[in-house]
């Protein structure tokens, strides 16, 4: 398998998404940004905001290639390599407190030494644990898992609950999902079966969002459950801009600051020591996301 | 000079400076916690909020001691060492987007191997930079290093301008002030000298606020200036969150928590790739910060 088709995959999964997320908002449209990477290669960022459904969300597709960038040199141990890297990055930030926030990721990496992985995921961010719905959400992951191989489920929804923690507050991002990464082809025909688990992955997205969001999306709000809203976005954004690999990685290689920080809510808040009223379903959500997982 | 005169010294400086805060603002008043630290010691954390000078303002005063944390044993090239750090350490977001950000930090840091030193600053953060106000801000910050050594103000201005740099969008944070690090006391009266610059530091925080909240307190203001206070506070969270070393340090080393990040404000936002107006108040604040310093 080339990595011209790969590359063309994912651009094509970005179109399925992008036109299943304007299908599910109604009203908001994607705004296309094509960016070139000074070192080689560019992306196709996409971004809705003010729609009934999405109050800002991205779809980010990137393909970039050049010379390893220092920080990825000393990770890996290499020097002198030529890389190529593309993937799919999603992030929504719905309007609605009780509609979820999602994130997705695909992506594939390849350097002239020879190795190539892929790596990818889905984690669900609820404002408000349900618990009936985050296991909804993980058996939909399971079975998009199990697809493919039985092993692949409990592997990578622990390091899903591993990965998205914040672990200054000792709090996950939310209900997790899956997550994995350097998944190494051994043959071609076993680069097929990753790739399209990889792409099962990310067509698994938008219906799997879909049952959050219809699950949700018309239930009344007010005051209350949007400061709640805005206090956990800002646990996302502790998250994203302390932890997540994605973004640090962005951020050191003078990637499209725009693309990278597309992730970041419209609108976050921090309360010093705030604390929900014993018996709230703010509490019971807190209570959720700090239990030893 | 000892570290209990020092840490007692802190601690009045805490209690001087809130009560000019309080008398500033004229409505809200400071909420106190005070916590233990597992491995020695404790701080005083005050909290003031909904003012009609001060949204959100943090005042947090700390003294501990213990074994030398794991991240700084390999900072330092130490191991088995005992340590005591004791410090100020403020930042005030106000209510009037005309009004500054500010920040404040006097610290004092000892090891048992015999070492110690002192570090602090005080920089300014207008969410509209005026050139004139600033001068004036810099002027004062002259004004207390000439007291003391005339190598000061050149040298520690230089050093906020490099370390309050949000490097991934090449913007400062603000109009820069002083920043130190590592004065190290080479005799007694070296120290007694440093001391003295460092408590003068503190006291000139006070002051040199209340001329910047004097000048801008009561300019009248909409949404379309709170749209861009809350902007530049996103801004304020990406470089505490990824370059500050106090709040990595506190987030590595397992701090308080609500004591690291009282440094957030209660409402920030980001807008995909959002360009102010040509010519407008906003797009000159934004080219001020984006020059080469």
């Amino acid at each position: 398998m080339t990595r011209e088709h790969i590359e063309s995959t994912f651009r094509t999964i970005q179109d399925e998404i992008c036109s299943g997320l304007e299908q599910l908002d109604g009203k908001a449209f994607f705004q296309e940004d094509n960016w070139q990477r000074d070192g080689g290669g560019g992306g196709r960022t996409r971004v809705i905001s003010h729609g009934t459904l999405l109050e800002k969300g991205g779809v980010n597709f990137s393909a970039v290639h050049g010379e390893l960038p220092a920080a990825l040199k000393k990770e890996f141990g290499a020097d002198n390599v030529q890389f190529f890297a593309t993937g799919v990055s999603i992030v929504l930030h719905p309007v609605n407190p009780w509609v979820p926030i999602i994130h997705m990721n695909i992506r594939y990496f390849e350097m002239s030494s020879g190795e190539s992985w892929f790596g990818g995921g889905i984690d669900l961010t609820p404002h408000y644990v349900r618990p009936q719905q985050a296991d909804l959400f993980h058996q939909q992951m399971k079975n998009v898992c199990d697809r493919f191989n039985t092993e692949y489920y409990p592997k990578f929804s622990k390091w899903a609950d591993d990965y998205f923690l914040i672990r200054h507050r000792n709090e996950t991002r939310g209900i997790g999902g899956i997550f994995f990464d350097h998944l190494k082809p051994e043959s071609e025909s076993h680069k097929q079966s990753i790739f399209d688990f990889v792409c099962a992955v990310g067509r698994t997205f938008v219906p799997a969002y879909a049952e959050q969001v219809a699950l949700n999306r018309n239930l009344p709000y007010g005051e209350r459950e949007v400061k709640w809203q805005h206090l956990r976005r800002g646990r996302y954004v502790e998250f994203n801009l302390v932890y997540d690999r994605g973004t640090k990685f962005g951020l050191e290689t003078n990637g499209r600051i725009e693309s990278i920080l597309m992730s970041l809510p419209e609108t976050a808040s921090w309360l010093y020591n705030y604390q929900p009223e014993p018996g709230s379903e703010e509490e019971k959500t807190l209570k959720y996301l700090q239990k030893v997982r």
